[in-house]
C-alpha cells in the first residue's frame, strides 16, 4: 500500500453515507496536502465513553463528526474486542451539521480547513509537527531511533518481531504473546489478543487503563491466578488490533502491571496501567 | 429535490467507484460555485459511437472521464432504450489518467478546474453563460419565455402537459402521446417511449437523427404505414427517457418528419431530425 492507496482507501470507507464521504472528500481535497494524515471512521474512547469518529487527524488530535439528522449510530454492534480505540481525551472534535443549505456544509468545510491549518502552525511553531511519513508508521527503525514510544503517538507494529527488535531483539520472526525486554530485563513485552477462545478471555476497558485476563480453564485458574500475583514485572503491551481497513497490528497501549486488589478468581487478573511510554533503543 | 439533494445524490452515483468518486468530489469540492450544475454518469453519443462520461456540465458543454487502468465498461449492457443519451459531437472531453502518484491525479483534477474556469469565462465575455437555476430545469414557463426550445440546451419537462403548455395548451394533465401544437397548426408535439411493448417498437438511432416505428400487430402496418406516408406534419418530439438518478422525464430531441424513403413494411415507419429548435410561447 501507498499513500495513494491509503487514501482512497480511507475515503472509500465512507462510500455508503453520502454526507460523510461528501465532508470527508471536501476537507480532504482543500487540504490539499500529501503531508496530513487521516483515518476515517476511527473508535475512540472519551471519559464520558466511546464513540466514533468520521475523520481523525492522528498529527493534531483532531476529530471531525458529521452530524446527520436522523441518523443515529448503533456503536456497539459494529464494535469487537479486536477494534482499535483510540484514547481521545484531550481531543478536540469538530461537528459539522447537514443543514438544508449545501452552501452552509461548504462553509463548515472551510471553516474546518482553517481550524486544522491553524493547529498544525501552532504545532509547526513549537517544532512539534511532524510530517506524514507513510513508510514511517509501520517501521520498527523510526520508533528505535525516536527513543521511545508513546500511547499518545498511537505506536504501532505490523509485526511482534518488529516491536521486539525497538526493545533489544533481532527477530526475523516471533509468534509467542510475550518476550523479554533485552533493554529493561525486569520488563516484558506483552502482546495479548483481546478476542475469547477456549482458553482465554481477555478484554481492555474502553478507557485504555485496565486489562482482565481470565483463564477458562477452571483447574489452572487459580494456578495462573497466583503465578501472575506473585510477579513484579512491568508489562509493555501492544494488543492485537484490527484497524479500520481491516489490517491487523499491534497498537502500543501503555505499561500495565497487575493490580492485586481488583484482580480475584472470578474477575480473573487485572492488570493496570502505569506509564503511557517506554523507552526503545 | 433542491441543489443540495441533487449534488449529493449525483455524487453518490460514483460511490462504487472509489476513483470516480475521489475525481468528482475533488472538482466539485474545489469549483466551489453553486451556479455549476453538473451530471455524472451522462451517456452520450458521438461520431464514433456513444459512450458514458463520468461528470458533465451541460452549461459548457464539457465532460470529464476519469481513465483507471484495467476498467474496461460495458456500457452496452446498462443501456435501454430509455436511457437518456445526449448528442456530444461538438463537446469537449477532458480525460483524467488515474496514476500511481496522487499527487499527479490532484493536478490533473486542478487543471481540469482551470479548463472549466476558462470555459465558463468566455461564455461570460459573450454573455452566454446561464447560471445553474435549479428551479427553471424544469419549468415549463422558463421555457415558455425564451421564446424556443433547442436541442443542444437539453430542453426537458417533468410531464406532456408541461411541455404541451409551452405551444399553446393549458393542460392540468394530459396524457397522450400526441397533442397539436397550437402555435403552429401544421406540427404535432410527439411523445414516443422507446421501450418495446406488444403494439409498438419505437427507437431512436444513437446519434439522435432518425426515429424508426414499428407496429407490431400485423394487420395493422400496412395501415399505419399509409397514413403516416400521406401526413405532411412536423413532430417536435420529446422522448420519454430516464436520467441517471432514475426519474423520468420528456427531453426534446428535435423537429421530425417522416422519411419516405427509408420508410417500407419491413422497416417500419422512418422518421428524421429536420430541426433542432422550435418556437415557444
Amino acid at each position: 500500500m501507498n499513500k495513494k492507496e491509503y487514501v482512497i482507501r480511507q475515503i472509500s470507507k465512507t462510500n455508503k453515507k453520502n454526507y460523510e464521504n461528501y465532508v470527508v472528500s471536501g476537507i480532504w481535497h482543500l487540504l490539499n496536502d500529501m503531508n496530513i494524515k487521516f483515518v476515517t471512521q476511527q473508535y475512540i474512547s472519551r471519559p464520558n465513553g466511546f464513540a466514533l469518529t468520521d475523520m481523525f487527524f492522528p498529527q493534531i488530535s483532531f476529530h471531525v463528526e458529521i452530524d446527520e439528522p436522523h441518523h443515529k449510530r448503533n456503536i456497539e454492534n459494529d464494535l469487537t474486542r479486536e477494534t482499535d480505540i483510540i484514547d481521545a481525551t484531550n481531543h478536540r472534535i469538530k461537528r459539522i451539521a447537514i443543514t438544508e443549505d449545501l452552501n452552509e456544509i461548504n462553509s463548515q468545510i472551510r471553516e474546518t480547513i482553517s481550524d486544522i491549518l491553524h493547529l498544525i502552525s501552532n504545532l509547526k511553531k513549537e517544532n512539534k509537527f511532524e510530517d506524514w511519513e507513510f513508510n514511517n508508521e509501520f517501521d520498527p527503525n523510526f520508533y528505535k531511533n525516536k527513543g521511545k514510544i508513546t500511547v499518545e503517538e498511537g505506536a504501532m507494529f505490523k509485526h511482534i518481531a518488529h516491536a521486539c527488535n525497538c526493545f533489544g531483539h533481532n527477530y526475523d520472526g516471533y509468534q509467542k504473546a510475550m518476550a523479554i525486554n533485552n533493554l529493561d530485563k525486569k520488563q516484558y513485552l506483552w502482546f495479548p489478543k483481546f478476542y475469547e477462545n477456549k482458553d482465554w478471555d481477555n478484554k481492555i476497558s474502553h478507557d485504555g487503563l485496565h486489562i482482565t485476563s481470565l483463564c477458562k480453564i477452571p483447574n489452572l485458574r487459580a494456578n495462573y491466578l497466583d503465578k501472575i500475583l506473585n510477579e513484579d514485572i512491568e508489562r509493555l503491551t501492544f494488543p492485537r488490533v484490527k484497524g479500520n481497513l481491516g489490517f491487523v497490528f499491534y497498537r502500543f497501549k501503555g505499561v500495565f502491571k497487575i493490580d492485586k486488589e481488583l484482580s480475584n478468581l472470578e474477575t480473573g487478573v487485572v492488570f493496570k496501567r502505569i506509564k503511557t511510554e517506554a523507552f526503545t533503543g
